[in-house]
């Protein structure tokens, strides 16, 4: 088959490799009808995250069919659509039994286009697929499916939970890539008085106002217009970059919260002085898509509107394209990139 | 009447001021039996906190007998024994009816001692007095009283409650002045595991055993020891020091808690490099003193065995001398220092 290959930093070929094979009972074989490349993927490539061997390939998102099973698969059959979630669970761990899967104590949690092969491929083999997967409805678009594959419970689970979004809060969310922007589209079922997207890239702040933000601003004037009251009950941070969390504990107010999605590569600054009497609350998290049914029922029945996230479709074998403007989404405007089965 | 005059940074005299009057009519004088010194005191000492202005008498625990009280003084009467709380709280405005009495926004939370004239004097005025104060049972011994007034729910609020110990767990307690062996004592109600106490100094891991640690150690030891197993359930930050909150987020296991009690001068390292997939909440907190009434019942009942906790006592007019041992506690195995009215 094809897959693109991670080959050391800055460097991918897409490869003819080995198709993947069952390797364990509890796997599964998909083929990829659609996957995407996501902002871990680029961390990767900057050699930020060092785990990742040469050899591997890339991605971790997909939908797809089941081609087949190992013997101890119990829930899905050849010829079922899947989505394939970005994080893998053994389901039988602590971890996973106790509600956090994305923490799977026996070789689970992120580990497709990680520590083991990934997505981006005409084929993935799928660990623990009882677990790993969840299906596809007929009617689910496939792009919207490939959302709920981590971008959705991402933003759901690390932001808007976590920073217990309610009626009538100011938010605020700092970057407004994907998973910012799907955090804004979810918070908004909880009426908000108002959400506020801060970005450096104009692209970025006008798709901000197109997914449903009240308004989408530089970092200073949305300093400037939080400070005229007491802040902002919750504020997400999806930037993964230091100067972005400082953002966030300015922004929030006393009592307030901070959600940090931002997979961070580097230390940040935590101005306790400030902070240390502000009754504020910090969450990190990584997700579990144990709310990935939930979204996609709120999908299917048109109370989440997803499909302006994917800016960008793209044939399976164009892999490295959708890596250039993807890479370069602050300038291209690009959000998410899909690439699809010819 | 005398009291303790904050001069300017390393500078404080015992004073002849005049006494101090009803100025509000929500405000009572007291005439304080016991005063306390805390470790913000020496913050302000050394210039930590410039909102206090030279001239202000210092102190914001005390103990008391109600002297005189303003026309709109409802719940307290002259010859009344009262716990002054440290934080002062108006009672009508948001914060205080939203349970956050130590945001007060008009004119509340910590001002003791700080915006205006404390309680390390032979009288304070107490504004708001019917909420910045909580009766004292006749049976409630003077030096457990004193640490009601902010050591005790300090630890609870912001320390076990905002960390949410549970049975079971493992706590880790990063400083061993007088607050965080108040949280090793309250963490005691929740059967927790163990409760590991760090600190640097030998006198006050010495202490911490005896106030019912499991183990008290160095800060590598603690590492050591946890990274042979998941990590701490709760760690509270009771140091106010950067690398106190650093050993922190080293301690912490995977989904769990920091609770952050310590005032902080500077700036802290937040590693969110490692941290932002570990599933961590860390909060901050100002204590409200809203737990002071449940407190003072678990003392009077024997359920919460806190006189250890005090270490040295003074007669009153000995303020410089008590403000000397207890800046040296590290050496002097001084804890909380009381001082009495002759």
């Amino acid at each position: 088959m094809r897959a693109l290959v991670y080959h050391g930093p800055e460097q991918t070929s897409w490869d003819t490799v080995p198709d993947p094979a069952i390797e364990e009972a509890t796997d599964a074989i998909v083929r990829v009808e659609a996957t995407t490349v996501c902002g871990s993927d680029l961390h990767i490539l900057r050699g930020d995250l060092p785990e990742v061997k040469p050899g591997t390939i890339l991605g971790h998102e997909a939908v797809g069919e089941v081609m087949e099973v190992g013997g101890e698969v119990h829930d899905l059959r050849r010829g079922d659509q899947v989505i394939v979630s970005s994080v893998s669970a053994c389901g039988h761990c602590r971890a996973c039994r106790d509600t956090t899967p994305g923490q799977c104590r026996r070789g689970g949690g992120w580990i497709l286009g990680n520590l083991i092969n990934g997505a981006q491929a005409e084929f993935v083999r799928v660990p623990f697929a009882d677990y790993s997967t969840h299906r596809r409805p007929w009617d689910l678009p496939l792009d919207d499916a490939v959302l709920l594959a981590e971008v959705l419970p991402t933003a759901y689970e690390v932001g808007v939970r976590n920073g217990h979004v309610c009626p009538g809060d100011t938010v605020v969310v700092v970057g407004a890539g994907p998973v910012g922007l799907a955090a804004v589209i979810i918070a908004r079922l909880y009426s908000p008085r108002r959400i506020i997207v801060v970005d450096l890239a104009a692209a970025r702040l006008e798709a901000a106002l197109h997914v449903g933000a009240d308004a989408a601003e530089l970092p200073g004037k949305m300093i400037a217009e939080l400070s005229e009251g007491p802040g902002a009950d919750v504020v997400i941070e999806a930037s993964g970059e230091p100067d972005g969390f400082v953002l966030c504990t300015r922004a929030v107010r006393t009592g307030g919260h901070i959600a940090n999605i931002g997979a961070h590569g580097k230390p940040v600054t935590l101005h306790l002085e400030n902070l240390w009497s502000k009754n504020v609350t910090i969450s990190t998290g990584q997700v579990d898509t144990s709310s990935t049914p939930w979204l996609l029922e709120l999908v299917r029945y048109g109370r989440l509107h997803v499909s302006r996230l994917v800016t960008h479709t793209f044939a399976l074998d164009r892999m490295q394209d959708a890596y250039e403007v993807f890479s370069h989404g602050t300038t291209t405007g690009a959000l998410k990139v899909v690439l699809h089965r010819e």
